[in-house]
């Protein structure tokens, strides 16, 4: 909340208000499926933050926020998915009643749970200035504090356990769906080890064969695993909402040239990638490390190669903010978080092999410790 | 497509751009987990649709959707997640290319996947007038066909083993994530019977127990199940992105009296809900019998009590097209499918049961057949 208001202040913003769920639960607490309806939290001038929602979901608010109870609002269920009125009428009075409808409020214009018809709303009912905040939280929250990196440590050992449940359960006539259900098994259920059960992921497990692993984004069918084809497995683990992603490709039977060379050229250019990911460089510079050593392989990948990560709820485990890319010129600090997400999708074929890491004055700290290479089984 | 184009006329638009993945799916096949990126599905004054979304995902589209391959249109990486340039600024670029930058764009405006930027975006780059037409597709997308109503049995077939795996599983000391885990096997793994492996919900398995049922959308935790507490199941089966949700409720040890009213009263309301579910009348008229029956037995439920469903991706199984509440005169069709979702989520406890149903000229079809009570395991 401090780092959220001196940001506000620092952009002359009176009151802010959240749409994307990460950045409500960072902020409040809140966590339940309900962001298919209009919601928010509300930043205003002063005082604790406002949970604004379903009205039926304000007994999650009131369960899950540590704001008081008073400070949830609910609106009218004929508000919901209605051609005639929108929530953000109904949260455009509310304003108004404390007085919060002056001055400039900002709004995260490009977010999947903020649409144009929220903007219009918002922009018809008041008078206020309304700015662009899109990813004004999300940037607060880029450096983990050590409750969230223990998080994510947790989930690092949960997504340890995905892939070795992944690679005892494999093997040639499998189908597809029910290795997806051992996926979802080894990442929900509560590990002794552990002493805790997973969250739900942001995204669902993706673990294209073969051609199809040309396609990052295809889900799962009933086909059986096929002998002689790679398989890339894309999944997190998740512990309170954050994530830990790791992918690793499996090939069954003897690898082909094509995905010896892969495995090589994306170690290499790891290794030069995470000489690069600590304090003081910026984002492009492990980005740059990591391509020239592609280019070297004679691999063009013609997207980024990661991403910072925290909590999260669906579509995405992404936290919005830097991306390992060229021209980003964010610059690395302690306790930052990354998925170094190295996957090659090309043509008629497709490798993954990446890490998460934190950021440190030396060498990344990996979040999971999986072998960093192509699992083979024959 | 037709249907979309009839409408389209109808409405004097020239252009449409669809966000919505399910309404991107049904127009053209798209099948995929991108919509964390913007993406969209073009249709023109004539010819094919053109997939449009980042380039690494045109992969997905050449092998998902039934148009031509050139039909798929991806923009460049750094068109995501970028603060400088909008993935709708290159898509407006490619209409003006065509000359589809003229006349009346129809967008949808309140859709998760249309942000306040993209409409932003289209509105500067663009001189043709932008109008609304959110919904326009799901609204074709009403009266099933009978591959689709063959899809939604299947999903049906499948939720009747989810909760049939629920109440074998479930007992007192049950961990929650461990029931969760289970959920998610009965919900995906390969089924004999079925002769499919299942999809993945649109909605994560939501079981709250005790006074947090009084919240609709929480999601679980790691404690254990209790003996004298009631815990509701809101669970869907998935066949080929189809769903039939379908909830139950269950008490372990002997249930207590507000639950038996609760059952009696919801047992009571369904049948007269049920009795006016056909072809002819309209959706407040299921509604209204519904809430005249609860409120003799003492209960307001101050939300809808169902809606539309079909085909469907996150965050939301519901069609966001008509719901069952009063107000809503669309007159029921044959074909048409609902979630009668008479759930209750009272101060400190809740209650679920409901029915996925087919409209027909008749007595309405219900998609499972799940034992309409109270279940309870003593």
């Amino acid at each position: 909340m401090a780092a959220t208001r001196a940001e506000m202040e620092r952009r002359g913003l009176d009151v802010l208000i959240v749409s994307d769920p990460s950045n409500m639960g960072w902020l409040t607490g809140y966590d339940g499926w309900s962001f298919y309806v209009h919601q928010a939290v509300v930043v205003g001038p002063d005082g604790d933050p406002l949970w604004f929602g379903r009205g039926q979901d304000a007994n999650g608010a009131v369960r899950t926020c540590w704001m008081s109870d008073d400070n949830a609002i609910g609106y009218p269920d004929p508000y919901v998915q209605s051609t005639e009125r929108h929530p953000m009428d109904y949260l455009a009075a509310r304003l108004h009643d404390r007085g919060w409808d002056r001055g400039r409020i900002g709004v995260e214009l490009d977010n999947y749970w903020f649409s144009a018809a929220a903007w219009r709303s918002l922009a018809t009912n008041l008078t206020s200035e309304i700015v662009d905040a899109t990813a004004l939280v999300n940037w607060q929250r880029i450096v983990k504090s050590p409750l969230e990196l223990e998080y994510m440590r947790r989930a690092g050992r949960r997504v340890e356990k995905i892939h070795a449940r992944i690679f005892d359960t494999i093997e040639p006539g499998l189908r597809k769906s029910d290795l997806v259900a051992a996926i979802w098994d080894a990442g929900i259920r509560f590990d002794p080890d552990l002493g805790c059960g997973g969250d739900y992921p942001a995204i669902v497990p993706l673990l294209p064969s073969g051609s199809d692993a040309a396609a990052p984004h295809l889900t799962w069918d009933d086909q059986p695993m096929k002998a002689g084809e790679g398989t890339f497995f894309e999944v997190a683990g998740v512990h309170n909402r954050y994530h830990c992603p790791l992918s690793r490709t499996i090939f069954l039977g003897k690898p082909t040239q094509q995905f010896l060379d892969a495995e090589a050229a994306v170690q290499d250019g790891m290794e030069a990638g995470l000489e690069m990911a600590r304090a003081g460089n910026t984002c492009e510079d492990v980005a740059n490390a990591f391509f020239a050593v592609l280019a070297r392989h004679g691999i063009v990948k013609d997207n980024r190669t990661g991403y910072s990560i925290g909590m999260s709820y669906p579509p995405d485990w992404g936290e919005r903010t830097c991306s390992l890319r060229a021209g980003d010129r964010t610059e690395l600090r302690p306790n930052m978080t990354f998925h170094f997400m190295t996957g090659l999708w090309m043509e008629d074929w497709g490798f993954e092999l990446t890490e998460s890491i934190v950021i440190t004055d030396g060498a990344p700290e990996c979040l999971a410790d999986v072998p960093r290479k192509l699992l083979v089984k024959d």
